[in-house]
Order: C-alpha cells, then sequence, then structure tokens
C-alpha cells in the first residue's frame, strides 16, 4: 500500500466518522447512518471523478473504500460515548478530512493534465463537497457558508501543496506538512472565529 | 422490446406518476408537475450512467423514455382523482419503481464488470435517488430517511436478483419475483411499521 | 475569439453577477459570494457537460471562464450600489443568461448528435439548473417552480434557435434573435404575471 492510498483510506475513514457522528445527533436509524457516513466519505471524490471523466467513480473500483467506510462506522456507533468525551469532535475529523482531501484532488487533477489552478480547485471542491451534502442531508446550513473561514483553508492547503510539490521535499513529508497545516489552521480559525473582512457595502 | 425494455419503461412511468402525483398535490403548474415527474423518473438512472460513465445517459440516446414520462404525466393529471380514490397511491407507485430500478442498477453494474456488492449499491442507488431528489424538491424529508425501512429493501432485492442469476431460473421469472418480493416488503414494511434496530446508544 | 465564445462569456459572466448580488443581499462573506457566483455561472454547463459525456468539464480546461467569473464578481462586488439603482436587477441578468445558456446547450447537443427534441431538453436543463443550485443554496424556492413562466422560456427560446438554424440565416444573427427574444418574453411574464393555465383537477 503506498503512502498515497493509505492518506485517502485515513481521509475516508475520518468523513466516513464526521458523517456518522451527525447522523447519530440528528437520531437516524443504522442504515441512515450508514448513508450518511457514506455520502459525506465518497460524495467528494464522486465530484472529484465525474468532474474529470475518471469512471466508473473510484470507489466503485475499488470497493475496499466501503469496507472502511463501514468499519468506521461502526467504530462512531459503538464508541460514540468515548468520542464525545472530546468536545466539538466532528469538527476535527472534517478538518483532517478537509486538509488530506486536498491534497488527493490536487495530485488526481496534475495527473489529468489539468492546470494548476484547477487544480487546486479540484482539491478544495473534493475537500468541502461530501461534507457540503453531509450538511444539507442534515437540514443544516453547510459548514463552508459559516462564518469562520473553512473552504479557503483549503485551497491554502492546495497552494502549499503545489509549492512544496515543486521543491526536491519528499512526497511524503509533503502529505504530512499540507495535512496538518490544514488543520491546524481549521482549529485556530475556530477558536479564534476569523472570519473574511467583508470587501461590499452593505446596503 | 426486450422484457429488459418493457420493465425499464414500466419504471419509468410508475416513477414519473409517483412525482406528478407528488407535484399535484403541492399545487405545481403544469409544466412543474411535468418536470417533477421527470426527475423523479431519470433522476436515478442519470446518476447510476453518469457513476458507471455511460454518457450521454441513458434518457438522451432512447429518448422514449421522455414520451413515456409525458404520457404518464398526462394520465396522472386527466385521472389523478381516479387514482386517489386507492389511498397511498403515490405510495404504491414508488415501491414499484423502487423494485424495478434496483433490478435494472445492478444489471448495468454487471455489464460493467462491476463487484457484485458495488452492482447491489449501484441497483439501491438508481432505486431510490430519483425519489429523494423529488423529495427534495417538494420541500419534503426524503422517503429514504422515513421511520420504514426502505432503501434497505432495495439491498435485499438486489441480493436476491443475484442470487437467482446463478441459477438456472429464466431470467424473465426473476425480474417478476424480485419486483413482487421488494413490493410486498414495502408494503408489509409501512403496514406493520417496521424499523431497524437503534444499535448505538443515544446520549 | 468565435461569436460562440463570445455568447458563452457574456452568459458565464451574468449569471456570475446575478449568483454575486443574490450571495450579498444575504449577507455572505466574499468568498461565500465568490462560491455562489461560480456555482450559478457554471453549475448548468457542469450538468451539460456531465450528462453528455464533455469530460473534463468545460471550465476545468478553458480557465478564462474562472477569470471572467472572479472579475464579475469583484465588478458586482464594487459597484453593487450602482447596480441596484435599477429595480429587479438580478432578475434581469437572470434572463440574459437564460437566453444564452439555452443556445449554447442545444448547440452542444447538436454536435453530439443528439435528436432535436434532446438538444431543446439540454439547453433548458444548462441554462435553469445554475438558477436553481443558487437558489437552493440561499434557501429559496428556485425561481423555476415561481408562479411566473421561466423554464417554459427557455424551451420556445430552444426550438425558435433550432428553427432558425435550419434557415440560410447567419447564425450569428439567429444568436440575438433568440437572446433577445427569451429575454423580452421574460420580462413580460414578471410585469404581467403570466402563468400557465392549470390543466388536472385540485382535489
Amino acid at each position: 500500500m503506498s503512502p498515497f492510498e493509505l492518506l485517502d483510506y485515513i481521509g475516508t475513514a475520518v468523513f466516513a466518522i464526521s458523517g456518522a457522528l451527525a447522523a447519530m445527533r440528528r437520531k437516524f436509524d443504522p442504515f441512515g447512518v450508514l448513508i450518511l457516513a457514506s455520502v459525506t466519505a465518497i460524495g467528494g471524490g464522486s465530484l472529484r471523478d465525474i468532474l474529470v471523466g475518471n469512471t466508473p467513480v473510484g470507489w466503485m473500483i475499488h470497493w475496499n473504500y466501503l469496507i472502511i467506510i463501514f468499519c468506521a462506522t461502526l467504530v462512531a456507533m459503538l464508541f460514540r460515548t468515548y468520542l464525545s468525551y472530546f468536545r466539538k469532535t466532528m469538527f476535527l475529523f472534517d478538518a483532517i478530512g478537509l486538509g488530506i482531501f486536498t491534497i488527493i484532488g490536487v495530485e488526481i487533477g496534475l495527473n489529468a493534465d489539468l492546470h494548476p489552478i484547477i487544480c487546486i480547485i479540484l482539491g478544495t471542491l473534493s475537500a468541502s463537497f461530501g461534507g457540503v451534502l453531509r450538511d444539507i442531508l442534515c437540514n443544516e446550513v453547510p459548514l463552508i457558508f459559516h462564518k469562520e473561514v473553512y473552504a479557503s483553508l483549503s485551497i491554502i492547503g492546495g497552494i502549499v501543496f503545489y509549492g512544496l510539490l515543486q521543491t526536491s521535499l519528499s512526497i511524503n513529508i509533503n502529505y504530512v506538512i499540507t495535512s496538518c497545516l490544514v488543520v491546524t489552521l481549521r482549529v485556530l480559525a475556530v477558536r479564534f472565529r476569523w472570519i473574511l473582512p467583508k470587501i461590499y457595502k452593505e446596503i
């Protein structure tokens, strides 16, 4: 298993957990919990693959993704009480997934010979779309539109990842740096309520 | 016309009727009724074809689907009063569509050489996504998230259909058995309020 | 730059402005304004390209679309007060986009050798889907389901455009005629509250 695959599996698992936690908070039945976990985990990657034209989409070919989602959902259900000792657990899992899927999206874009700017946007899309679907299905305002910065961190992560790719740095170290950067920024953003300045006039 | 095509046309028609009935209950204008009927009827199949990579998607190539939707919508409009003599009509049409599109999704997955488990998931997706779209556009909680079992029946249908495919049973009899099984289970599920057990602890 | 490209760029810009105006009315942060402008501008075209199988979708290959969206959003932010001197500005930009994207959708369908009726539906889909996404993300009832005729005008535009294509008329004149027709009809529809007759019995 390559470090890239490992990363992809971790991202899938954490997004699945974040989806499962959101579903349990809403008292969905076990099957609904599994659906929401799946949608959160593979929604962004599916959109990415569809937009680029990589069909059948990833999880249909390598079905170990589904096994991972199934196990992650089970873990989330069984250890729910333990997970919730940490406040805002879901938010942290969501942040890890945001960082990891940004990287994967950028890499897949580069493999498809797309322009670097498009690759960064693709990374942001695939990192945030699963969470947007999760929030819409839970009938909540998507995190992405919340006051604190969110998707912009994915853009920063994408730029840093692409920048480091141009250096002689090992790709695995690049993976670690970019993921940690995005998670750290997201934690800081929520902790200190970073918001984007309004640059237009309200009327 | 092969039995497979016939099945597909029937599924399209019943889903169109279920969408049209939902739209009329919401007092949409005739064009809105047609749109909702179309979305319900071809939403699941479009997602299926997009995920697998069968593009242009089915209804764009074989446009008799659109004729069927148009006629089914007209029938639903003209005979609305008769249809509503039967209580919960929409629910029954929805159940028939659920059974039929499960079968079609599984078959298309097998034709694309996907793993049987993926095929069953594809069947469930294509069977339930049209209805999810219909409910979202009507601003209702999707049937799929209701208390009674719904999508799980599609999974059972997919497993039974795939299992019978491995026997020497005629495919046409398999179509009939699987469809009837799903419809029967769905009726029983609603009648006796079957729900999935909660396996996680509420907090 | 061909007249066709020019048309596409104008359509992208006006839809971006309509999305940006809707987002500012909802007090989104600048990044949210940019996202909503982008979704409105490229949502319909992306769906069109995905359904037909033209992947990677348009804006991923020709990334000048993104530059246009960025500039249009900036213009909308900076000149917001001026734009709002004209009442219902957003509605007008939306109408122009509706006309232009109908034409582009029909042309792309014809290039993919689809049946004329499918091409007209493709035009309507790609013209209205961006606006539907915009309205859903803003948590409003999609314009398309409003009382006044909307998507039906896109169908009329598609039919007129296809009809004129069969004549010896220059394609550029056809572009102008069809766009103006759709915009005029939409203005009249809103002004005089055109609604479709209900042809089914209410119960």
